[in-house]
């Protein structure tokens, strides 16, 4: 796509800190750098977000992520753990809608990234959540 | 695993709300339900987190994601987005050591989840970070 940020650094016209690369990936440096080292993975096929990927391009960009995650996470022995974050739509903070997963390098509880999770377990009967369960099947591609 | 609890879903010792199974992959209703229809996918494979994955498994896990994202978001039509979130190391929100990918839907943006990602562009020189790239790179696996 002509416009898309992440295109043009696939296609070199924009720099970019790239740690990875083959014919269908890349790999590069997040220049927000939530925590040092975050990295970017996104397949080089323009694809705005997850509802977005078939099988195989699916297999395609998550081959390569436990490799990446091992280097970043061996780049650094203070990277205590890694959240994997993929975001999909405006309402879940997605700014650039190429594709991209963040792996972001974990060093303390209190270092510049944090995710906050409600529990409601206590909020739904039994019915509510074996009616999201029919829903949900309901709609699932054979 | 005999104690690890989604080894007991896996085996059918303990019950869940399963959106979809196949002989690989599940994918079961969070009990916490931080948002309606917030749904775990993990490998039947026993593996702690991302390091743990080679290439096979990554392929296996992740070419079910997007048909049960799609599912999951097709399910209800005030779904209008989606953060899809894999926690590795208790520093990170690992609760359960073995690995699950969380589809967690999203409604708005004052729904149950939220992500702080501190944007920290300007703290980093050229060379900071072009040591980064240098030290992931030397860790890459070929």
């Amino acid at each position: 796509m002509s416009e898309c940020i992440f295109c043009k650094i696939i296609n070199n016209e924009i720099p970019s800190r790239t740690v990875y690369e083959d014919d269908e990936v890349i790999a590069f440096l997040d220049i927000t750098q939530v925590t040092p080292g975050h990295t970017l993975v996104l397949p080089k096929k323009h694809v705005a977000d997850i509802f977005d990927y078939d099988k195989k391009l699916a297999e395609i960009v998550f081959s390569r992520i436990p490799k990446i995650a091992r280097a970043i996470k061996q780049s650094d022995s203070t990277i205590t753990g890694m959240n994997i974050i993929n975001n999909n739509g405006l309402v879940a903070y997605q700014s650039v809608f190429h594709s991209h997963f963040h792996l972001i390098p974990r060093y303390t509880k209190h270092d510049d990234f944090k995710i906050t999770f409600s529990d409601n377990s206590t909020s739904y009967t039994d019915d509510e959540l074996d009616r999201l369960v029919t829903s949900i099947k309901e709609k699932m591609e054979v």
